[in-house]
């Protein structure tokens, strides 16, 4: 916050800056999409619907899933939400007991570890090796999983690294939790559909078919289609999960905007034109940005391979100087550096359970990438 | 539950039902309210915004307040939420402790109870007279406030009741709360835009402004303005409030829905010609309606006030026989014989805290109120 905060100081004094660690997509939701919500609208469909997803909602998101994970799923194994993170809240809030136990691996989405303390749980986080993108191993699992977990949180691709499991280390995985009845895995696949690179993405519960009566999933296309200020997710799993999770939705906040279901159904049977055109936009930022920034030196990439989001190791800058300035002594104050040198805004990956690293992401456009490359290698090398 | 399920039964078949429980209005939402959402959206405007609502919205929201509570607010005391339940329940999760206690006045809003058994804390619920339309008075609020009370909620104008507390009732259950200063007050002020009769709304901290520090106030116009599918709501109160809320709903959902923010910067600044031919639209219901059911024998309406809900006791036919069938034991069977003999689906509103009762509303439109009350009418003069 505080990074954020004085990037926008910088801007109320008229100074440009480049965020790099924006979590959304610059570009607009395509207009055919902003078209049905309109036709949408004038049609009547402003009334609150079932409160876990109108049938058509759940409708398209059955044949999403049919498509993406081969799953034949039931209205009743489905459900609309607010958002991807509403699904995950609501999934925790309805199975949550003290003294419960969550594990994630960090680096985590920034508000995981929140969320499970909020509800009166413990976060249990772990992490691996950075040559392996902090991928969490059947290693690193065996040694924190115990009766009182409730929950394998996994992320893939992850947010804020990057990395993308795949089938051998999803199957090892779900080998572990095989011997853990008791463990429930929440599938995060939030970012699936922005890989390059040819990596495919690998769904958790067709990697390990015996464990999918134990795997929720949480889903949204938001990002890749670029309709994040419309608010909606899904989840689906089974008819037990998704009822009680429903019920805290009908609770705590009933249903999604009938409006932004309507775009969500239009965006999952629309043509994807515009969206291969973003996720082209996102590659080529993506060369520019991230090869640009590893190529300087004191800054080095890990998991490159994910578009949308990379991260930044910032270790050999740690300790020095600029000036007669204290020496930073933290990605938090190399952020702060960068915003104040470079104008780059960039989001400290301490806030994601790791230090000392950023997360840059592929959402700025135009000449900002070019410009964020320039201005970072000017920057470091002002360090003493 | 059952009686929707089996309305829904009759639906299915091509039976016509007149949901006269309905809690939302048949009228689409304004016209310029909807080309405002599609220009916002054309505009791009369809990126998340600040999790507690965009700057644009806390002003809208702002002048509001200003207008109607006589209240200057700073943005850091205003947030939009996903809908006005929302902002209740992350309210009560942000200051809920295990132990703690949560007033309501039985009838009660139907999540109110079980919102606060989720949250790990105890409803105290609370019945006052039903020639008072079960206002809640000082003399019961002595009775159950104690030192274990976090929260009272003031639901007024009352869903499901319809009672609308008058400003002296309000001083006097002030009163009573000066004497404990752990007690919140959260004014849920859902329904005030919808009143006739020359009823006034009187909120809660204008009347008493000593507790102005310990009253959160929560609202939406989006069931006066037709608007209930956009899923909008906001919260008001000291900045410490907020900020703890604004907590909650950025771990769990963060932003409300941006195209759903501009509709409502749009209505809260716009023209109230719509507004004001729903609200003529629904006093018309609401004489042929209630009034009309009022008048059938066994069936009587409390608190007719208030037009958008009305409570009807049918305790005169509680007992009574339909041919062969078993007597009807409860509001639910009767509600169950009305939807099976006249095709008018209530809701029993035992599951509002008090039996024998129904709630039905002004939402039904054209001929439906009128052919209600004739099948209503002749249904009940069938039993014996």
């Amino acid at each position: 916050m505080t990074v954020s905060q004085a990037a926008k100081a910088f801007s109320a004094r008229g100074i440009d800056v480049i965020d790099l660690g924006l979590g959304e997509p610059d570009f607009d939701t395509p207009s055919y999409v902003v078209n049905a919500a309109h036709r949408a609208a004038k049609a009547g469909d402003t009334r609150h619907t079932v409160d876990g997803g109108a049938a058509r909602t759940k409708a398209a998101v059955a044949e999403k899933f049919a498509r993406e994970n081969g799953l034949t799923l039931f209205a009743t194994e489905i459900l609309a939400a607010g958002d991807s993170k509403q699904v995950i809240f609501n999934t925790l809030m309805s199975t949550l007991k003290d003294g419960d136990e969550a594990i994630m691996a960090a680096p985590y989405f920034v508000s995981g570890p929140d969320m499970v303390r909020m509800l009166g749980s413990k976060p249990v986080t772990v992490t691996g090796q950075r040559s392996n993108g902090f991928k969490l191993t059947p290693e690193l699992l065996e040694i924190v999983i115990a009766s009182s977990t409730k929950w394998l949180i996994l992320n893939t691709p992850s947010n804020p690294s990057g990395a993308v499991y795949n089938e051998g280390e999803l199957q090892a995985l779900g080998e572990v939790l095989s011997q853990h009845s008791n463990v429930l895995v929440l599938s995060d696949e939030i970012h699936k559909h922005i890989l390059f690179d040819g990596l495919a993405f690998m769904p958790f519960d067709a990697t390990c078919p015996q464990l999918r009566d134990h795997t929720p999933i949480v889903n949204r296309d938001s990002k890749a289609c670029t309709m994040t200020g419309w608010r909606i997710g899904c989840g689906a799993g089974l008819g037990k999960f998704i009822s009680a999770l429903a019920t805290v939705q009908s609770h705590s906040t009933t249903s999604a905007c009938s409006i932004a279901q309507a775009t969500a159904v239009a965006v999952l049977a629309g043509p994807r034109t515009e969206v291969d055109q973003f996720h082209k936009a996102f590659k080529s930022r993506h060369n520019l940005l991230f090869q640009g920034i590893n190529a300087i030196d004191g800054l080095s990439l890990h998991v490159p391979k994910e578009p949308f989001y990379a991260y930044i190791d910032c270790l050999s800058l740690v300790g020095k100087f600029l000036r007669d300035i204290a020496p930073l002594d933290s990605d938090k104050a190399v952020a702060k550096f960068l915003l104040d040198e470079a104008h780059g805004a960039a989001v400290p990956v301490s806030a994601h359970g790791r230090s000392p690293f950023f997360r840059i992401s592929a959402a700025a456009s135009g000449e900002k990438p070019a410009d964020a490359v320039a201005c970072t290698r000017v920057a470091v090398s002002k360090l003493g």
